[in-house]
């Protein structure tokens, strides 16, 4: 993670790359595998140099099976060459020794989809993720946890406690003890939740997490809506922001995120 | 989820494709996509007419990268052919267009990586799963959500409250709603969650759920379990087992579910 929280030196906003149909459609693109890899080697090659980290988005290159597969590793590939940090959006989740095998797809150097940090999914209990934060731990990678999420659905299994501690917070407190060691676990919240991350009781600063806050552009949230939502730990803070930034097309995206960076 | 409950009128065993290091290694083949390859052709040659479901765990092939999913497409294409029903282990979850990316990926005919049904996680709350819900009740194919998990981490999510009411037995109840359409959501329960089903309020009857139950074997459940843990959803129990099985190796799998179905 030390790498990125270098990054965040420069700059504040992550890219997400999301090359889903309508996306590709606006860029004059087909919805191929073939569309899908022109789009993300353009978003790469344009921002590597602007951003604090890039995030594929797995589903849409799931979408094409092996073939979109073969893109995702490419443009990997591309940004690892190009020296940003990229955070794969997984969302992977499960227990013993199949999540030791998600760990070793995304966090063992050398791995075809090699990234340097991936986002998980703690359904089966954060305990469970352990052989990810482990592996990410031993390679400096890092590990993002879904924690407080602004669709409709999310409070009602993040809101939900046990002996008086939502999950959200449980969570939040399980990344406090892993970080304990080195700086391995951030935490997805989003930039819209509103005044949940006070009302869950997280100490997002004891925590020592980079937050990564999705939301921003498309789904509403503006750069000058963080404070309010994160307080004290807004220099934790890195945004996230997709469409706001990819519908503008290639040769347009640049420029756009140095005006959010400067929100 | 049709073509399932018929086949559960023949068998009521789920064998779970888990070609991880170990069982390569026992096997007397190597840690490599092409392992892994000849590890799944041979598994769904063997058990596909004696099981109710195969069940391959994406995690194994994912270790692969692009050469791993190539197996994933070619071991559910045999699969398909020997018309054995597919429950595809990816455990995804997302929101919008991505968790509707997640859908096309698995769910749609016609697609590289088509399979019967897939596990899903409902950490972003149970109605985000829509669009994947959605796309299987158009097609007749099938959802399982995560519900009860045995691992030890599992109770802090699961059984967390909101309004008295716990995240699984809210992942229950969806399902019945979803389900009064047509059968297409099905329940993960663990066979050693011992008396959480009814702990936490679970109407699994009402639910109309078929009930993926992991556990069997390696795990610690035995069949003589799953009355005391179910009952009156007993019969809408699939029971699911991997490693006591594939660890016999090829040739003596086969007559290893026969047993375990007489039980």
């Amino acid at each position: 993670m030390q790498a990125l929280i270098q990054a965040m030196q420069r700059s504040r906003v992550c890219v997400g790359i999301d090359p889903h149909s309508g996306l590709l459609t606006s860029w004059g693109l087909p919805d191929t595998a073939e569309g899908v890899r022109e789009f993300s080697l353009r978003v790469v090659d344009e921002l590597a140099g602007s951003v604090a980290a890039l995030k594929p988005q797995s589903a849409f290159y799931e979408r094409f099976g092996a073939a979109g597969i073969t893109v995702l590793e490419e443009t990997l590939r591309l940004a690892r060459a190009r020296g940003v940090y990229t955070i794969l959006d997984v969302k992977r989740g499960d227990i013993g020794s199949t999540m030791g095998a998600y760990a070793e797809a995304y966090l063992r150097p050398g791995a075809p989809l090699e990234a340097d940090a991936i986002t998980v999914s703690p359904f089966l209990g954060p305990g469970s993720l352990a052989p990810a934060v482990d592996l990410a731990r031993e390679h400096g990678k890092g590990v993002f946890a879904l924690c407080l999420t602004s669709n409709p659905d999310g409070p009602s299994v993040q809101h939900a406690q046990r002996d008086g501690v939502s999950v959200a917070k449980e969570i939040c407190d399980w990344a406090a003890t892993a970080n304990a060691k080195a700086p391995t676990v951030g935490l997805v919240i989003g930039a819209t939740v509103g005044d949940a991350v006070v009302g869950n009781g997280l100490d997002l600063v004891s925590s020592q997490s980079i937050i990564l806050a999705p939301g921003l552009g498309a789904q509403g949230a503006q750069a000058s809506d963080l404070p309010g939502i994160f307080g004290d730990a807004l220099p934790q803070v890195l945004g996230s922001v997709s469409r706001a930034i990819l519908k503008l097309g290639p040769g347009k995206m640049a420029s756009a995120v140095a005006e959010f960076e400067a929100k």
